[in-house]
């Protein structure tokens, strides 16, 4: 295999993965949009979610140099209305260029809280940084927040806390450019000792 | 908010989630399958994945045991035709009972690896164990595996070393209990620096 079909190919093992952009900006309010698939939950109580950032001095990454300059980033997700958008925020940028002007995505603040989210997504989170786990098998580092503001739709949570990301139209990824619409198959219970699987037909 | 309703919603606030099965077992050959839905990808030179391990003593770990035990394990795509079987891996079992046989799913093996893979799954890697790293914030691991096998059915991957995740059926999963199919919409050129929204119609 050659080296971009291999690149694909391990890219794409992990199945689907959220895609989401992480808004950002540095300590003089310069803001940086840009694409990340690997969000991950790490805990619920505290809400802690991680992110992978790839090695430091591999390209210029204002996401990190920002989160360390301000200590707050946003996750937006990402929609199938919006994708093409999104993926544009893939761009090395040059310095003081605007990721949100090269997407016309629409950069949006709360009151003190100094990371821009995203307009267009409608499910989005304020995160607070908390630690750098460094990986040292290749140089990565897993980035973990803590959540500190949730913007839903009002009315798209239902009792139990669910909401349907198909009905949102949220989009997913695999490997680094083929984007996914999603459509709720099945929500089974929580299985208890004595679950069989007739317990959840 | 209740405690549960938070549960899910919080889970459910990093989007869609790869699920797959993960396969082990311990040095006597008893078999361990375990649905997880936080693999990630690490890097793919090699190919790098990592998965979330809860914090220890909080339930029983036999995945985590047996993969100190052999080294190795399998990640196995959940697909959508099987998601109630993978749902019920969730279960606690007894000491010696097989989530194979309570979920009726097939134990697969190969030659010189000692892990059980998914016969259902058609899209299975066998993983080499690298490092476990802490995360101590909430007591939590990153396990992170070395890709040694991948089995892909016959055709599945285009010259790219792409291959579309909704023709073969691979479910994703929002929170702890809501699976969605998945359907192929976009795919989109690397962005070069250069690029404007135009290059990506």
């Amino acid at each position: 295999m050659d080296r971009i079909e291999r690149l694909h190919l391990i890219n794409s093992l992990s199945g689907i993965k959220p895609v989401n952009l992480i808004g950002s900006a540095d300590a003089d309010g310069n803001e940086n949009l840009a694409i990340f698939s690997s969000v991950v939950h790490l805990g619920s109580n505290p809400g802690l979610f991680g992110f992978i950032l790839r090695p430091q001095g591999d390209v210029r990454r204002d996401t990190y140099e920002n989160i360390q300059a301000t200590g707050v980033y946003t996750i937006n997700f990402v929609h199938t209305t919006f994708m093409k958008e999104a993926h544009l925020t893939s761009i090395k940028a040059e310095d003081n260029v605007s990721e949100f002007e090269l997407s016309r995505l629409t950069p949006e603040h709360i009151a003190d809280f100094k990371a821009p989210f995203v307009k267009e997504s409608t499910i989005k989170l304020g995160m607070s940084f908390k630690q750098e786990v460094p990986i040292e098998l290749n140089g990565t580092s897993l980035i973990i927040g803590q959540v500190e503001h949730i913007i839903l739709p009002d009315g798209a949570m239902d009792d139990g806390g669910h909401f349907d990301l198909g009905a949102h139209k949220v989009a997913g990824l695999s490997g680094l450019n083929t984007y996914y619409s999603l459509k709720k198959e099945a929500r089974y219970p929580y299985v208890r000792d004595e679950f069989t699987l007739e317990d959840l037909e």
